[in-house]
Formats: structure tokens, C-alpha cells, sequence
């Protein structure tokens, strides 16, 4: 999407070889305008497979997520983060290790909120090493629902999560694919 | 907001006298039809005000939010939950005190993202006490920006929100205002 890759090259910031900071569009400001075109293009990539819901993880999924559910006329569940698992029947959830924060949470997501029929659309601001995709599967696969695909703004190519998702079965739509990240260059993915 | 009413109404679980849990349409699963409505009435409301950007706090806020910034045709910045407050001089931080946690947690908003002429429309998904909404004012006068209003989706109108609000001159719009929790019943303000 070449208004995506457009903000990015003029108003993303390069923290190190593998962090890249959006802050002024998607993380912290949100450009209502981009997250609605993203919406409509990961609805028209996945209006025939009979989505029955969007799925996220809070908090910076929430922006583009909305508009694809709204697009294809579905719900949009958001997965919560917990400090860790707690005794609760009502609830899926996952420990997840995040190598950021260097610590470990849970996603949950309420029991009421999946359904073993779903078919579900999940969206996500980044895909890097596939860590919370994974974990977002696992919970859909408590539930006996489907993951069909992953629509994703923007994809780290050079880190290991499409080929994590594509093994099992989950078709990644990424926005925009960074093959790498060094000094103050970001090149895309067959450009 | 009659659509609004209908869904707290058909939808809304009373958790005890202070405590509602809308979480099957916008505190975990998201109707992304009624955060548009809603985006639209709170742009339509504040159209004529010179708004120059949306603020919400992470996480519920930003559906309802998004919608709105959209409508209005500015950015939508959204307000992060730290941990408590760091040594960070490209941040405005304040304190605030979670009565449901029990515990303080800091409000940021990276400066960058703030500037001394913006007129702001807050919008949040719940007005109780005001503890947030009031938050958030600080950080915008730290700006020297100028909060205009607030859309509220939800006031608890039996609390103080309200009230703290208007004594600072800020306009506050609510889509649904209760008067009343108790046992299975919601009272609505003026029905």
C-alpha cells in the first residue's frame, strides 16, 4: 500500500536494526484516514473467505481493526493483556513472553466472544517474530474456531512471523514488508 | 442515543451499584456500526468548535474515538497508561489513581503530539468520577493546549464527572447518561 509506505518513509523513526517507531501514525497519533483506507483494503482482501469476526490484541490493533470489521460487517473482539494467568473458566487465555518488555503476560479473550463456527480475520499494527499471532491462534484454537488469514499493516520480513503463521495454514496479508532497517534506511520487500 | 440506549439496555450486565460491563459491544467486543454512529453525532456535535484533534486514553476509547477524529477530519491522539512516572522530558505525565485497581498508575502523552494551539475534543468510553477526563486536562494545560469538550459514551451521572468538568468550563456531551444502577434495573437521566 503505497500511502502506508509513504508515511512510513517520512515519518517513521528508526530505532535499531529491528525497532521501528510509528508513533505519529499508528501507535500514539492515529491518522484516522490511513487506518480507514487499511480497513477497506484488508476487507477486499478477505471479503469472500465468510469472515464472522475481526480479532486484535489491544491496544495499537485497535485503530485499523475497527474499520476492517466495520468493511466486512462483522464484530471486532480486541484480546486483553493480563499481567498473568488468573483462575477464571470464563475466560481463553495464553501466556505470551514479550522480548520488549522482557516479561511475561496472558492474552485473554472471554469465552462469550469466540464461537466454534468463527471464522476469524485477525489484525495486527506489526508482525515481527509471530510471537502474538501465535498466541492469538492458540486462543481461537481453545474455542475451535478458525484463523483464515492475518492482515497485517506492517511486516518485519527479515524476522521469522510469516513463515511461523504460513505453517499453519494462516494466508498473511501485510500492508507494507520491510526486508531491513539500518542507519536511516528502510528498504521494502522486493523494491 | 436510542441505538445506544437499546444495545445498554438489551445488552448491559450490572455488575453492582457503580459498576456496568458493556463488554459485548465496546470494552472487549467492539459493534464498529455503533462506533461510527457515535464518531458521527460526537463530529456532528462539535463540528462548529475549531477542533484540531481527538484525545482518548488506551484501550476503550479509541474505537469510539477513531470514528470520530475520521468524521472531523483531524488526528486522534490516545493517551498511554504507564506504570508510574519516568524520567522522560519528552513526555507530559500525570498521576492518577485507579479506584477499580487500587493502585496509581501515570497518563503520557509524548509532547510532540500536543501543541500550545490545539483545541481538543476528548472523548472516552465512560464518565464516572471524572479522574480521567480531569487527567487529561492537565496534560493538555502542561501543553498550554485548550480541552473544548469531552464526548462521553457512557456518563454514570450519579457520580461527580460531570460536574468537576463544567467547573473547569469544559462542554461535556454524553450519548447515554444513568441515573440509576440497581438490581436488574437501569434508570436513564430524565425517562
Amino acid at each position: 500500500m503505497q500511502l502506508l509506505k509513504d508515511k512510513i518513509l517520512s515519518q517513521a523513526e528508526i530505532v535499531n536494526a529491528h525497532v521501528l517507531k510509528v508513533d505519529s501514525f499508528l501507535n500514539h497519533q492515529v491518522d484516522p484516514k490511513l487506518m480507514q483506507a487499511i480497513g477497506k483494503e484488508f476487507a477486499r482482501k478477505f471479503k469472500d473467505k465468510g469472515i464472522t469476526k475481526v480479532v486484535t490484541i489491544e491496544t495499537s490493533g485497535i485503530a485499523p481493526a475497527v474499520f476492517t470489521a466495520l468493511e466486512l460487517g462483522v464484530d471486532l473482539v480486541f484480546a486483553r493483556k493480563g499481567k498473568s494467568i488468573v483462575l477464571n473458566s470464563n475466560l481463553y487465555q495464553v501466556p505470551v513472553f514479550s522480548y520488549t518488555k522482557e516479561k511475561e503476560y496472558s492474552l485473554v479473550i472471554n469465552k462469550a466472544f469466540l464461537n466454534s463456527d468463527d471464522k476469524i480475520l485477525f489484525v495486527d499494527d506489526f508482525l515481527a517474530n509471530g510471537q502474538a499471532l501465535m498466541a492469538v491462534q492458540e486462543l481461537i484454537d481453545y474455542a475451535g474456531a478458525k484463523m483464515v488469514g492475518a492482515g497485517i499493516v506492517i511486516e518485519k520480513s527479515f524476522e521469522a512471523g510469516r513463515a511461523r503463521a504460513e505453517e499453519t495454514g494462516i494466508e498473511v496479508y501485510s500492508l507494507a514488508r520491510i526486508s531491513k532497517l539500518y542507519a536511516d534506511t528502510i528498504e521494502f520487500e522486493g523494491e
